[in-house]
Parts: structure tokens; sequence; C-alpha cells
């Protein structure tokens, strides 16, 4: 009886399209549900893509797969994934392989990685980005655990990832939980990317006066040059398309509520956690929470805003300045991103090549754009760059963008148009580069209530001054 | 022998203070602390401010209360905390009370408060707010737990707490975790309120062209009007002090690096959890963050910023201005945090009473501030406010302010000065009250990519749209 080079346990859409990737990559897949239905639907659908070996039980699905045994789950993150690691690792052999291919928090990979460990068994958390689309046709794929489970695994998933220019979209990120960590990063800079383009859409809808076809056909332009990306291309095909029922246009019949499923909010607390500045995608995160308070935003309606025309927001050469504010602030989310994986990296031990990073996301998943280059570059150029915005390129575009990139906050928030991405990139980029901050003055006011110290500009040490009595300053 | 009516374990600064504040109302207090040295020092020097009974051993601190016993442990937050509560429980009787004044995570009070109740003690994790000085003279508390608990418990922190027009700063918050969950969005607040006196600071020093002893005289001259408050009046304080030994500004000789001790974190890292948008409260964490990336801001330095003077920034007026986004931006970042203790309150089942809270933090604590009076007068005109920017009095100031603060915040970006506090409470008060939000955008391109659905303007359901097909819609 023929063996399965892996197997995929978990057979709902994004399982079921990753099985077939592989099948169709002529890998032998062994396939199980928990529910058989699911499994022989898939067989009987699809089953002249490759050799799928559908089982009912885990004991059939574990004997189904060579040694040393690869089982992909695909099913909800949580407990649902524990529950499935229980059940299938006990049937186990020493060097066997569990690869979590879920949206698992990065913590719990590595608190599975570490017990599975001591069972002798590896594991590795998986990001697979791309959805149900890319993966079947070729998921970015982001692999954590050990390097000694990439050397087998590793191969098989290059297979089944998207390429660019021949290179696989999927590469070993780093020990345990580092993939999954990479892959929600990715999530939250996808956040941001999607916060700034509906800026600039709103932008060029309400301060330059234009029309959902007019600003797609603006977008177009923009995807042929440097901001060339999946997301500007979808967002001209959204704003050309009008409702079929109503013939407006579509993006005006679709209630103004973003949803979102929680990797954005995690890479925000994580980011807390590590004491990296990521305000752009904590903006993105919290305009989509914005959005859905309907009933705060019911009561608010009513708010005054600025007169009509009292902005100089339809000066000519607006729209110009949105795609240079656009670009400039994507260059400050990848920036606080990849801020975010190296702090990442260095408090959790991993080893984590940001340049592949960029390389592995420039296919398969939504945030796949030509930009991604010029970061692989960056980094190729100098693996210590100490933050994106400092690397040649990119400092020089932000150079040439900054004056554009501030008429766009400050119309915007003449014109009363929410632009919090704009601004609070614009608002990093400026702290960054600010000789002085005025958190001198915020330190000050720590040591004045709570007696918190200070440091000083032209000596070491911790000072503390008696601001309760003669205000000399001691030595903390 | 004579019983305290209540006992202190943790006998650092501010249990120390809690202790002698007790005393000094008239209440026996027992002393407790892991070394006895600092027990027998609060008695020689301050055992004349009341009656002490000092302790050495856990039984003896705990023969020396009154039942029902009240327990006050003020030890480090996290296992210090668990650790003395495992060394104290066991000893007490059904109906002791624990009462923890430390900055715990309220989640730990929610999981503590449960335990004991199991246990038949009750406990109370109280926020307690104004530092040192605070819990000497009066600070503000903020006390969870039980109703039983705060019938006992409740006098007795009534008596030691700031008052303010002879209403205690102290009243029952919620339920277990409700204490400490109120403190630490407090705190969050405190940091966005500095965030804004420091960016009105910044550019008044650098966009108006002032210094540090004429800022002052600004700050002084604001805290005669509606922004009296105790940190206001302090920043008057720093700026008007010379540094003794170089004679330069104080704020000049301070490093720029504002340190954070994590309840702002914890904060956003909560409303995050809850889908509350509080991203004024973010910026401020993440400005003091950057402030601290030395290495970062060290390569960003050179970054090119705005020609001088090609800002609009030095109009006349901008002083006023600032004094009208401050406060325009203040009322953002309480209605944020009320916003946050509300859902919090849903989420946990407590009932808590915002206009108290408003109440309760008029004195005693870092942001007492005459504003609170209008909070609390704004929760009376309507508990079931749905924000504090519709209340009466501060929608009129918004509306009063509005133009002032978008001139601000245009300057800001214009003249390079980062202004994260003030550009993201505009960007919500925007988006709060614009009648369409480009989430529709947003929420489209999640139907492209993922096939998540939306919905519609015209019409209940879920749909989506074949995208790769022939674009017609489906009921999803």
């Amino acid at each position: 009886m023929e063996q399965a080079r892996i197997g995929v346990t978990g057979l709902a859409v994004m399982g079921r399209n990753l099985a077939r990737n592989f099948a169709r990559h002529g890998h032998a897949v062994a396939l199980h549900n928990r529910t058989a239905a699911r499994t022989r639907e898939l067989v009987e659908q699809f089953g002249d893509e490759g050799t799928f070996i559908p089982t009912e039980t885990a004991e059939d699905f574990v004997a189904a797969l060579e040694r040393p045994r690869k089982l992909v789950v695909m099913v909800k993150a949580g407990a649902p994934t524990d529950a499935v690691i229980e059940e299938f690792a006990p049937l186990l052999e020493p060097g066997d392989m569990i690869i979590d291919g879920g949206n698992a928090h990065f913590l719990d990979t590595r608190r599975r990685e570490a017990d599975l460990r001591r069972r002798g068994l590896l594991f590795v958390g998986t990001g697979v980005s791309g959805g149900e689309e890319g993966a079947l046709n070729g998921p970015s794929i982001m692999p954590g655990g050990s390097a000694e489970a990439y050397a087998s695994l590793g191969p098989l998933l290059e297979d089944i990832a998207a390429t660019v220019d021949g290179t696989p979209c999927c590469t070993h990120v780093g020990a345990d939980g580092a993939g999954h960590f990479v892959k929600m990063v990715h999530n939250g800079i996808e956040y941001a990317d999607m916060q700034l383009i509906a800026e600039s859409y709103d932008l060029l809808r309400h301060a330059v006066g234009l029309e959902p076809a007019e600003i797609a056909e603006v977008f177009r332009t923009w995807n042929t040059g440097r901001l060339e990306s999946y997301l500007i291309e979808i967002t001209a095909e959204i704003l050309d398309h009008a409702d079929p029922e109503t013939g407006q246009p579509f993006v005006d019949v679709v209630l103004d509520r973003a949803e979102q499923k929680g990797t954005g909010r995690w890479t925000v607390q994580s980011a807390l956690d590590l004491g990296v500045p990521v305000a752009g995608i904590a903006e993105a995160v919290f305009a989509r929470s914005v959005s859905g308070h309907t009933g705060l935003r019911a009561a608010a309606a009513g708010l005054p805003g600025p007169r009509p025309n009292s902005a100089d927001a339809s000066a000519p050469g607006l729209a110009d300045a949105i795609e240079k504010a656009l670009y400039a602030s994507k260059i400050v989310a990848y920036a606080q991103g990849f801020h975010q994986i190296e702090a990442g990296a260095a408090e959790y031990g991993w080893e984590v090549d940001a340049g592949a990073m960029a390389t592995i996301w420039r296919g398969g998943c939504i945030i796949r754009a030509r930009f991604l280059d010029r970061i692989r570059a960056a980094y190729a150029a100098d693996p210590h760059l100490p933050t994106l915005l400092t690397d040649e390129h990119f400092a020089q575009a932000l150079g040439d963008a900054q004056d554009a990139w501030r008429s766009v906050v400050a119309a915007a928030a003449r014109a009363g148009i929410p632009a919090p991405g704009f601004s609070s990139a614009l608002a990093y980029y400026d702290a960054l580069r600010a000789g002085r901050l005025p958190a001198a003055l915020t330190q000050a006011q720590r040591d004045f209530f709570g007696a918190h110290t200070y440091r000083r500009t032209d000596r070491d040490g911790s000072y503390h001054t008696l601001w309760g009595g003669d205000r000399s300053e001691v030595t903390a």
C-alpha cells in the first residue's frame, strides 16, 4: 500500500486547498477530518488532481504516513488545536512531526513546541498567508520550529509555495514560535497598509473631489509605479465595480464597518510587551474598531466639522501629494513592523533574517508588492540596518515625499477627514529624527509627582530633584 | 491588649505611608513586614502619629487584628502578591478580608478574588493613586470586591482618602477586579494627558518660539482657566525651574527619555481585547517608547525635516490655538478612557458609575483637575451618555475648539514637530462624526481577498461578491 509524504487533518477550505496543492505537486497526501464525509467529498471532487489517501480514524491516518511522519493540522486556533495535537501525539514515534498551519498565537506555538519536544516529537508552527486562493495555488509560508524539522519539511513546503523570480515564498523563519510571530506581524502590517489605502481613497474622494471610478483610475496609475501591489490593484477593481443591483458605485452600498479577526490586535499587544512603537498598526486596528461602534457614531454624527471649503484641500497637485504621503507612510508602517520582528527575535531567541522575510512576502500573500524587493535590497545592503527609514533608497523617498506628506496631513486636518494612519506615520518620522523630544518634560513630571528620577544630558547617573523642598538635586 | 482596626503588611514607602495615614485618622494599625527592622523603624520614626501595633510573625499580625480582620497587602504585583496571600489566607477565618493595595493587573485580581471567595474570605483589589504623598495625605482610592466587603472596609478607606468639597475620593467601584481595572484606565488617561501637555510645550517652544520660563507663564495662565489641574500646575513649576548646577532651564538638562512602569501598556492591551479604540492612550505609550529607542533615534537624526520657517507655525494666536487643541484633545482622551470603563464593566459584569469615577479622581491623584467636575456633571445629566464628546458642554467646547485644533495639527505637521496625541485625537473626533468612513473600502477588500463578506447600506444580511467570477453578488 502506498504511503503518503504528508497528511492533512482538518479539511475545511484552508486544509482542503493545502492538501490539493500538495497533491498537484506530486506528493501523495493522507487525508483526515473529524467528520469523514468531508474527506470523501474532497476525494470525489478533486481526486484526479493527484494521489489522496483518505482515512477515517486517527490510527489509520497515522499509519498512512511515511516515517518520519508529517501531519499538517488545519483546525481552529486555541483549544481545538490543542485537542487535535493531543489526539495524535500519543500515536506518533520519536522524530515524527506535527505542523500547525492555523492562525495560532506565537506564545501558544512556543508552549506546544516545548511540550512536544520533551515528548520526542517535532512541532512546526507555520504561518500560511494568502487565504483560500493562496493555499491552493501558492501561499507565502512562514514555518518556525527547529532547523532539523525544516530540513525534512522545507522542500515540501517550498514546492507548494508561491514563487517570485524562481524563488519560493517560503523559508525557515526561526525556532519554535518564530513563524507564527512573523505571520502575526505580517498581518499587522497588512492592517496598516489597508488603512493607508483607505485614507488615500477618502481624501481623493472628499478632498480632491473625485468619483470612485476616477479614483480607480488613480489607483491603476499608481499601480504602474513604486506602489505596485496586490492591494492597490484590487482597490482599483473594487472602486471600478458598480453594484449590479442599484448601479451605484459598489463602495457606496457596502456598510462602512470593517471587521477584524484578531491578528492585528495581537500584533499591537505583542509590540507593547516588546516596547516597540507600532502606532501605525495600532491606529489601523483602532480605525476598524471605531467604524464598528455604530451607536457611538450615530450619537456623534451631529458634532461640528469644518466649514465647507475652509480647507486648502482642493489645492492643485493634491492627488500627487497623496501618492507621496501613501508611499512615505507605507515605509513607516513596514519600518515599525520590521522593528517588531527584530525585537521579537531578540526577546525570544530567534535568528530571523529580515531580508528573507521581505523576500517570502513578495508572492502568495495579501501584502505582495514590488516594494518588498526594495526592503530585501535594503537588508542586503546592510543586514544590521537600524530602521528601514535610514536605508538610502527609503531615506531619499521620505525626503522627497515629506513636503507633500505634511500638506496631506494638514489638508486632512483642515478638511475634517480622519487620517490617523498618515498623521501617526508622520509623527513617528518627526519624532525619530527630532534632536530633542518633549519626553524630557514627561520624565521631569514623573520625577515631580512620583520621584521616578531622571537622567541628565551632561553626565551619567540617575537624579531626583527635591521638588517639595529646596529644589536641589540629589543622586538617586 | 488593644486590637487593630486594620493591618498593613509590606512597609515600603507606599505601605508605610498608608499605615501612617490610618494611624493619623485614629485607627489602630497593626504592622508587619518581611524584615522586622522596617517595622521597628516605622514605629521609632512615626510612633507618635497614632496607635501602631508592630508584629513580627504572620501569626502575631493576624492575632493583632479585630474580627473580621482586614489585612492590607502592599507588596509588588505578581508573584510576591500571591506569595503573601498564601502566607496569610490559611491563618484567617471566614469573613476576614485581604485588601491588595498594589498595582495588580485586574485579571489577577479577578482570579484571586474568586479563589479566596471559595475559601470563605473576602478579597478587595484596590487601586490607590497619588503616589507616596497621596498615600500619606489622602489618595484617590478605587476599591473593587464585593459590596459586603465595602460595607465594612469602605468607612476606613473613605477616612484616609483625599476629599474635595467634603466628598471623599473613594467609592466602591464594582465587584472583584473593577477597582484595579479603573485604576489601570486612570493611569492610561494620565499617559495621554501628559503626552498632550508635552506636545503643547513642544509647540510653544519650537513653533511659537517661546523660552521655558515664558512657557511656564503660559501654563500658569492656563491653570487659572478650564485646564486647571495638578499636571498643568507642576508643568509650570518644572518649566520655571533652573538647573542649580548649570543655570540652564531644567527641562533642557533632563535626558529626553520618558520611562514607564506598564499600566499604560496594560490599558491599551485591555482596550484591544475589549474592542475599544483608545488611540490617544496608545500614542502616548508609543511616544514614550520612541523616546527610549536611542539607537534608532541616533540613526534617524539626519533624516530631512521641513525647511525652516516653511510652517505657518508662528501665526499670531498659535498659543491660544494650542490651549484649545489641548482642551479638545483632553476631552477625547477622557472620552476614550470612559468608553473603556463602560466596555470593561459590560464585559466583566460590573456596575461602574462613570460619574462617581470622575468624582473620586478630583483629588488625591495625578490627574486631579477642575475638568473632572465637568465629567461628573455630564454623567449626572445623562448617566447613559454614549460618549463624553456628545455632552452639551463638551460638544460646545469641541465645536469652539475645532478650527484652532485643526490649525495646530496642520502647523505641527508643517513645522516637523511630532504631535501624535493631538492628531490622533482629532482623527478620532472626525472619524466618529463622519457620515461615511472608508471602512467600506476596507471591508470590500476583505471580501475580495478573503471572502470575508460585507453588509449593505440598503438592506440586512451578509453578502459576498464573486470577484473571481462574474462579480455578481451572493448571499453569504
